[in-house]
């Protein structure tokens, strides 16, 4: 195996990403033999915040790729102020809801001067990513699903009024902590958005594919609505092995319920696995993996031509991360075997 | 007397300008009847840093009429710290020889969001300005001279190189600390630039125009080679005071001397109260304060047509900066009164 590609959201996707790195360390002592990481980012939580741009999927895994992140809280960096928010706020300037941090805004004045320069968030994103680890970089490419701006906006009734309306994602998540209920998501853009050709050939060239135990509407699903970008997916050699973001029928983090219910999706593993759809039937998976807690739905997976597989799938802490990293590997390995041995059959070796 | 006009660069500008509101204060205790006071501000400084609008002159003025201002440091914000800019440097991105405070920075930001949002600068200015003092805002309007971006460029030879290039002022006075030698200043975007209707309305409503303390040729020299500016004041009824910003013939502060050499003009209160002129000869100047340690050249002022006064020119504190703008007012009504005793004569009375 030598590259590997995962399709990320943020706060799941980063650590589930952390954990693999850690596992192929483990697995792989020597660099040189080291599969490559490339992670294919969510865009669509983005926004222009008081002209400067957010990125928070691909900020949560730069800084958690760094170890910069804040565990504690959960998202963010460590060590954290909010002298310039404060600012903002008493110049009536952004969205009073929304903290930023004085070295998260870094980030974003950083970004937005690149961007305005002419860089895609592509050239942005690898700029940004370069002074970490003592300017070693990260240990794994970010690559935002597209250069083109796909912005998730949500609809929903807000309080005391008639009709619905659109807000953006960060409003109805953040600010509403996605308690209006919503009726539907609109990608704002994504009718004119690519994929990037570094995700292209990522996708391509890769020896696994793995879904991220992310949101599977507005992060995964946001990504693999890029026109193409699910073509790529479907085109692509390598094994694909989804990681359920669903346990016992609860997320696992987030509020991936509402959003499942928002597209009439039950919050299941199994729902959301034939919400990917089996690779056999016209859809992505090859292979799902499940945790131990619903081992009872594996045979109804298997039967959407999904190999299955229960394993632990809560990611407490790096080592719990790797080993969930781990199983994804074992599946996507046990998959391109299964595929050669086939291949075998059918030349009568 | 019931408006004043100030024309001010930043630092010297700001200590001039609190001393003039504090003599009011001190002349007029009856908010009601007291003057206003319109500060004409410096934009020539400006720049866009990492995507951000940099205003130095009128956020001086803004942090010094709001009392947040650094006074050991002499500018910016009290209190201030580097956090956002240590992030910046570290990626790479802005002028790392230039200082961004974090609470400076809110301003920036601010600022480049509501100019993004289409507010004009002086639209945006009011907005930056209104939150001071508990929501009472400043006590003086700051008034950006054009809406339309005029930036100084410096005519110099970088070390090692062989021809003239030009760099933008902020970099030659902050980076070089005005120490290569200029050959010439441009004011880039200054032809197509206009004073706005504000500061048009505000000079020939004012019953006094001062000229501040400030620098002749970058800051008051730009703020009047705005097209259409000089004129204005030239046509204005009210009396035009200048303050000396030489004393000795030495600036009292900044690097003026190496500006007034590059236009050719002498570093002395003399030779810039004959750069301004004597409105008598198609000048700006009624009247001029001198230093009284500049006293001996009283006489050759007045022979260009121009009132001229020595007083105590060093702005130390509080005290002495209102003592300096309540000189400016009595030589304002002095040329108001005098002209007023002309009339009544020709009147025949």
């Amino acid at each position: 195996m030598r590259s590997i590609v995962v399709l990320v959201g943020g706060v799941g996707g980063s650590r589930f990403t952390s954990g693999l790195v850690a596992e192929l360390e483990r697995r792989y002592p020597d660099v040189i033999t080291r599969p490559s990481v490339t992670a294919v980012v969510n865009t669509g939580d983005d926004a222009w915040i008081a002209g400067l741009r957010l990125c928070p999927d691909l900020d949560s895994m730069m800084y958690t790729l760094a170890g910069v992140n804040d565990t504690t809280r959960g998202w963010g960096r460590a060590g954290e102020t909010e002298r310039v928010a404060d600012e903002l706020n008493a110049y009536g300037v952004g969205w009073p809801w929304f903290t930023l941090g004085d070295l998260d805004l870094g980030t974003l004045i950083a970004r937005s001067a690149l961007l305005r320069d002419g860089l895609t968030l592509t050239e942005a994103t690898a700029q940004l990513s370069a002074r970490w680890r003592g300017g070693a970089g990260l240990p794994v490419s970010l690559l935002p699903a597209s250069d083109d701006p796909v912005e998730t906006h949500v609809r929903v009734t807000l309080p005391g009024a008639s009709s619905e309306s659109l807000i953006h994602f960060e409003e109805w998540w953040v600010k509403y902590r996605a308690g209006l209920r919503a009726s539907g998501f609109e990608q704002l853009g994504i009718e004119s958005a690519r994929p990037t050709p570094h995700v292209l050939n990522a996708i391509a060239g890769a020896d696994a594919i793995i879904l991220a135990p992310s949101n599977p509407v507005v992060s995964i699903g946001t990504i693999l609505s890029i026109p193409g970008l699910r073509e790529a997916v479907r085109a692509a050699t390598a094994p694909v092995v989804g990681v359920s973001p669903i346990i016992a029928g609860a997320a696992v983090r987030g509020m991936a319920d509402a959003c499942l219910t928002a597209i009439g999706v039950e919050t299941s593993a199994l729902a959301v696995a034939a919400h990917y759809g089996g690779r056999v039937d016209g859809g992505l998976l090859d292979s799902w993996l499940v945790a131990e807690e619903d081992a009872a739905i594996l045979g109804r997976i298997r039967a959407l031509g999904i190999r299955a597989l229960a394993v632990p799938l809560w990611m407490r802490d790096l080592d719990t991360s790797a080993c969930l990293a781990g199983a994804a590997l074992d599946a996507a390995a046990a998959e391109s075997q299964s595929r050669m041995a086939k291949l075998g059959r059918r030349h009568g070796q």
